[in-house]
């Protein structure tokens, strides 16, 4: 691969920057890296291991001369983040970011860009439950999808380079409207999200009953949940305020559907709860065909004590 | 390990029982494995991949001469094989079972069984989305925990031996009461099993308003769901049926806790909603330190191309 940016700022150093890092250094993408964080500790620990190719210390002192710039602060703060930003843009770069949500995003950044840079605002579906400067690695998005969602009028090469930056990271990488990236994501990830994080918050409540029995006998099912639930706080916080309605809406959805079957539950209707059953397992065959999961059991876990069982 | 029981009779030959006859052989915890299945097709594919020494045509059949029974039926027809198995169980033999559920199993069985044997309830939590008597691997219960939950005045010698089995077969073995363990489990596994088979069913309404999107670009957490929601509808049904009372129980609670997020999401409370977060977080390192799950990124899921990206 070729060199497509000369000079790369990353705002915020987590997940996601870190292994944007690791990822255009792989595929040889970027003439220099220049990371920023407004933590000192980040900062210090991500010119320790070297993530990037020099720390600034402010956002404005990162973009300075940068041909793209990629927000990968947390939703909520993206506002002060592009003002911040906004005065020190070089003429011509492309802004984007990474943000779980779009529309809010926008409304936050656009108004402090100058008319004289490309915005095209990205979403990379990919991570894991791990957070902080450490957690970044280059096969991250590797056969995962990122979702870029121009806005009107966008030029057409900005948009074409930042997709071969993505697709030199390992993504496949697709277009939409801010509005349906919203609401999909709202069903295949924000909802399941809180979701997890009640079932994991009423496991906790009954601890005081049940002592360690339900961490010590947390089985498939809980475990999974658990997993999921252990996501960054503060980035959570940002998606659920920041895609409010599309939220609000599927958890409506999914509140009468629960009582649905909570119903059939109490008056024993076995038929209901075994055709929905039996309807929810299909979509996961279509989830395998798609290439977006492993069909091995367990997520293909390795077994903990596979040595002693090799006979 | 030495021979515990001279004739292992397995009734059903789904994931769970076709585990136990590998991991049996692997630890040569069984003299002879005998077993039987309701469909003539079951049995079939039993017998071709040689998953037991012999298949017989019939429950009673199976258990004849038998000095271990293991009941591996959905726990909705318990009562029926107990039923039929009653009058041909040798004296002394013990009879277990697998089912997810303690106390109605107990209902079911327990009144068709003779006096001279010994009854020994038992629950191994592990399992996979896949089923059927190709599903069945030998390290299933390596390292998770199996559960007996042994009547009053259960004969100690029967439960230890039994217990040692379960050792043979990788299992960590504790005993708790049968209501007790109802409880705990529909925290584990029954809710949030339920939970999951909503939000898919929930996205699978949507398919309609966003065709394949969902499935397309299902992020973490929505994967997670599927694969829990992938299994086996007719086990899942007869769970929720026969614990029906812990099961409402903890629906309640998560209900109330899920409306409280809510709210919050709606009136923009972003601190309940990152405390809430952050709590749970410490439930996910109390798993992994009680060894119940790994702590790689993704499951320690391989990268879809590790080959490409090993430079």
């Amino acid at each position: 691969m070729s060199i497509l940016y000369k000079r790369v700022a990353l705002i915020g150093l987590g997940l996601i920057a870190g292994s944007m890092a690791h990822a255009m250094r792989r595929g040889g993408l970027a003439g220099e890296i220049i990371g920023t964080a407004r933590s000192a500790e980040t900062r210090r620990i991500a010119a320790e291991i070297g993530l990037c190719d020099q720390i600034a210390e402010t956002a404005a002192e990162a973009v300075k001369g940068a041909d793209l710039v990629v927000l990968c602060v947390p939703v909520g703060v993206m506002a002060a983040a592009a003002e911040e930003i906004g005065p020190h843009l070089t003429p011509g770069a492309t802004i984007t970011d990474v943000g779980s949500v779009k529309r809010d995003v926008i409304a936050q950044v656009e108004p402090h860009l100058p008319e004289d840079v490309h915005f095209v605002p990205g979403h990379p579906l990919a991570g894991t439950e791990h957070s902080g400067p450490n957690s970044g690695f280059a096969e991250l998005f590797d056969n995962r999808y990122t979702l870029l969602t121009p806005l009107e009028g966008a030029d057409p090469q900005a948009v074409a380079k930042l997709r071969a930056l993505w697709e030199g990271c390992g993504a496949n990488v697709e277009e939409m409207d801010a509005d349906r990236h919203d609401l999909v994501l709202a069903v295949t990830s924000h909802t399941p999200h809180l979701i997890a994080y009640t079932m994991v918050g009423v496991a906790d409540d009954l601890r005081r009953v049940t002592d360690s029995e339900v961490i010590k006998y947390s089985a498939a099912g809980f475990r999974d949940f658990t997993r999921i639930a252990a996501s960054d706080p503060t980035m959570w916080r940002d998606v659920f305020l920041s895609n409010k309605d599309a939220t609000l809406e599927i958890l409506g959805r999914f509140t009468e559907e629960l009582f649905a079957l909570q119903r059939a539950i109490r008056t024993g209707d076995g038929d209901h709860l075994h055709d929905y059953f039996t309807r929810t397992r299909a979509i996961r065959r279509g989830i395998i065909e798609a290439g977006q999961d492993t069909d091995a059991p367990n997520f293909g876990r390795a077994s903990p004590r596979k040595e002693d069982a090799a006979e």
